[in-house]
């Protein structure tokens, strides 16, 4: 038995399983050590092999990816920094809980920690952010061996996606000669017959027992101000489940941009998308006092949601989590739940059919009324400026399809998001990268969730794109699809809306911070068409022109940091006027 | 006493310190959790603040500032996957010991892992790739909690520097408000009178006791063939050293390209510079059997060299090292010393005056003459080349001027070094990041080793370019001087070099990996000037004319992978024959 036909068999037998469980993209970063395990996947029938230089915008890709499709998606690398480079999309996988299949090659032990190059503990490289570590043996192909590594495929597979879904990290120790026999791989060395995985992970999911959901019922049944709060979120039954149980309840339902429930069909009488806007008015913040939250999904982008909850801290604050996480900063939960949140809203509904219905009241009423004052005015003041950068969400729903991919980047764009993205009856689907909500790695997450799926569309701050330009040379490669965004002000907008902002002295140096790039060389580089627009309609035409047709198109928005700060707090302030307005004309549920 | 006047004490006394320490430079990532940090930091007259938006480019500029210097330089981030992308940074600096400072922002206990946004667990973020982390406590400035600030600053500089030099990292909670009183800062809180440092360290070098010295001396007396290597080292004092102990005990002195050997005015009668290419040559390396090999620095770059000592299993193997690493991944080592080299060079040269000069054997006049052979006909064929890759550098030696500092990349760029770059005497220093020998943030090390020193000349190939282009922000920001040389092969040119290039299915696909890019337009973008040469006379009078005006000059040599493979194996072919037939001509101790 030769080096090569153990080397063949046992990532042959590896390669194969993980297709078998479902896993069928993989995302490569070149190297020598990681050859056997490259080569086999490249000649896989089944695998798809994307391969991107740089590490680190190959995890985010392959994070993109994952998200999108709701499935594992395996990365490989060799050894040394290359693993390195993959920690943030790692630390990203772990937060926003993306299912990822890190596979690191590696020295030997007799190569390691003696000065070899390219050799570094790879050894739980990645700490707690990974769900799963393997230190795997060297290649073997007896028939143990082969069911050992057929069964970590599986099992790999299965950890990653089962929820929370997570990075796992299996390390492979490779001796030369790296080179795998193609001539007959012997990819079903130890496999099941046909397509069947070697071993079949069914995993079930959390559901209250029925005591328990008549108790949360009888919460939300005596609620007299009650609320429902749906954060990032992104399942594809949940936004029709949430919407019925709302029905039944009337209670309003706060939506988060990325929880999905502001786009697609559904009924959207109870959905709040201005919320953002309107608890910025103290007044009203402090009057709409709730006396029971329930909340769904990771915590929302809003900060003016969260500094609301603050100021009610007596409410009872239901939070449902489909795993033991606990995304929960406001430190006011009052009851955690860890349930199948689309079941769990399902159940209740149940338990409502069993009795009486719910019929609007006075607090829903006013919580509607408030929203629609709040996307009126948002709407007319969007309409008569510039070059704003909230402005580009009202203008985009405007110009998507029907089926869409909307990815927001984070820092201001995620926030204008929630601000200006408002309630719509076109599919789309939003996205962000909110698990740690870094600007690193978004070119690459949105282009990865891009692959063979709807249009896409990124809406993305300039430093951010500078961060993961090096992203771009997949969609050079792989001739990808996509609309970019680029709200150029030049620097570090978010940081105009700071204290920071004051001082004067160090603002540029240490927060502003201007690179002054222009853009357009390094889209030519990459072989997109640039664009720069001066007004909305140069914005329209250029969304919808590069929405027919295929590549990369590069739209830059310039505007500036001062301005933009200003619009918004004088868009805040107008909204507030109107609620003072219509509340002094008796608008609101005085008698509370 | 307010919050802002505890962070201001606090924080500043950490700064003032720090600076006491003698550290001053830090290199900032914007971002608003690190305010305190950063404001702090950019008003203290000591310091000098660089601030980079791409985290991972910024700690690889840090790195490279903190090995021209030899002295530690801090990094300063805020919370979340910032701080993990200063990963593969870090992992270089623990594997070629620089000493880095790693200051991260983070949140406090209460807002941890419960979903708040750019929060994650950085306690002990870097594992076992920093010699040190501290969890910070939180800011107060009482008298003892200012002295263990100071004291935490002064342990870290030290411990950072301290042999073998590596990264620290200290990770700081702060509570809003961020801004620090900026009026009267109060930085010598808690300080020492002066300039002293509020703890002085004193860090010993390890010196082997005499009789070691004597055993040790006794040992390569009675070597009838001895060798001398030295790997990658970058200790002003050890030429001089190394050099005067060879001449007494008349060994050769093999030189690693990143030895500091080959450069600088000392004799270099003894010091072998072709060796990588004429032990390729199998009847020499089988043939030159020493007994007694002593090295110094870390393994060399040479594989060549690697496989001579594999061949030489029963040879005495003598391995120092300055500090308790292991850096001999041959497994051959059968002494290893932990002591200073340039001390234990300069004892033994004492052990050696007690008694007889050596006098030059024929072993030793053997490998002067295989160099000589070696040079003679590498710099002939060299000399009659087109655009190949080797070239490069013996055109940049008649280039340079007398003080400069070359940097290699990594995967051929230093390989190349090791082949071409041959025994001068001008007083070039060259560098690589030799740690972990990534192809990652190679742009960003040069350009911080590049500042405020002797003109900077960077060799690297496309991918590794393309890797770390962001690095190029930094010579655009702070108008640094810089030449870059681009070897373009549009790939991977070292798996041409492998038996990969056998599999014509996959190799360009997993290996090849051209990525078509041409580098004028980001050049272009960041503001430098961007020449393709088409011959050497070009190559010259470009290098010339970047050397002599400043900002960033990117010269490209466009080349062929497959050529550049096959005039490297040309030229190891032609290195043989000259052998051969000095050998045939009895020019070899035909008696062993």
């Amino acid at each position: 038995m030769t080096a090569q036909e153990a080397i063949t068999s046992y990532v042959g037998a590896f390669v194969d399983e993980l297709a078998r469980a479902g896993v069928k993209h993989v995302v490569i970063s070149p190297g020598s050590r990681s050859t056997p395990m490259a080569m086999l996947m490249a000649s896989h029938p089944e695998w798809r092999a994307w391969v991107l230089v740089d590490e680190r915008s190959a995890a985010f890709f392959a994070l993109g990816m994952a998200k999108a499709r709701r499935e594992p998606v395996a990365l490989l690398c060799t050894s040394g920094t290359a693993a390195a480079n993959y920690f943030p999309a790692v630390v990203e996988a772990c937060h926003a809980r993306v299912p990822l299949i890190v596979l690191t090659a590696d020295r030997p032990h007799e190569l390691r920690d003696v000065g070899a190059p390219q050799a570094i503990d790879q050894i739980g490289l990645y700490g707690s952010y990974v769900k799963w570590f393997v230190e795997m043996a060297l290649p073997e192909n007896s028939p143990s061996m082969l069911q050992y590594v057929r069964t970590v495929a599986g099992r790999a597979a299965a950890v990653a996606l089962d929820s929370p879904s997570g990075p796992v990290h299996l390390n492979f120790p490779f001796r030369e000669p790296f080179i795998p026999s193609l001539d007959k791989p012997k990819v079903d060395a130890a496999a099941r017959e046909g397509e069947r995985p070697y071993v079949q992970v069914k995993r079930g999911t959390r559901r209250l027992g029925q005591p328990e959901v008549a108790r949360l019922a009888r919460i939300l049944r005596r609620a007299e101000r009650g609320l429902i709060v749906c954060g990032p979120m992104d399942d594809d039954c949940f936004p029709q489940a949430v919407v019925r149980l709302a029905q039944r309840i009337q209670f309003p339902v706060l939506a988060d941009p990325l929880s999905q429930l502001r786009s697609g069909t559904h009924d959207k009488t109870l959905v709040i998308d201005g919320y953002d806007s309107f608890l910025r008015h103290p007044g009203v913040a402090a009057r709409l006092q709730p006396d029971v939250v329930i909340r769904f999904g990771a915590m929302p982008v809003s900060k003016a949601f969260f500094l609301y909850m603050q100021e009610h801290t007596k409410c009872r604050y239901v939070v449902v989590d489909d795993s033991e996480g606990w995304r929960e900063p406001t430190l006011l939960a009052s009851d955690v739940i860890y349930a199948d949140p689309v079941h769990l809203c399902e159940e209740l509904v149940k338990k409502w059919n069993e009795c009486e219905y719910a019929s609007r009241n006075t607090w829903t009423d006013e919580w509607i009324e408030l929203n629609r004052i709040t996307q009126e005015e948002i709407l007319r003041q969007v309409s008569s400026s510039g070059l704003f950068e909230g402005r580009v969400f009202p203008e985009l729903v405007d110009c998507l399809p029907d089926q869409a991919l909307l990815f927001a980047g984070n820092s201001m764009p995620v926030r204008d998001m929630d601000t200006f993205f408002m309630n719509n009856r076109k599919n789309v689907r939003t996205m962000g990268n909110r698990g740690a909500s870094g600007i690193d790695g978004v070119v690459s997450t949105a282009l990865g969730a891009g692959v063979d799926g709807p249009p896409l569309v990124l809406v993305i701050g300039d430093l951010s794109f500078y961060h993961d330009l090096n992203g771009l040379l997949a969609a050079k490669l792989y001739q990808l699809n996509a609309t970019v965004v680029v709200l150029n002000n030049d620097g570090g907008g978010i940081f105009s809306f700071l204290p920071q902002a004051e001082h004067r002295k160090h603002f540029e140096m240490l927060f502003g911070t201007p690179v002054g790039l222009d853009f357009r060389h390094a889209v030519d580089m990459y072989g997109g068409t640039f664009r720069r627009v001066n007004d909305w309609e140069a914005f329209r035409a250029e969304v919808k022109t590069s929405l027919s047709k295929s590549g990369l198109t590069v739209i830059e928005v310039p505007t500036d940091r001062e301005e933009n700060a200003a619009k918004h707090r004088a868009i805040w302030q107008a909204v507030s006027h109107k609620i003072r307005a219509w509340q002094e004309e008796g608008g609101s549920c005085a008698s509370r």
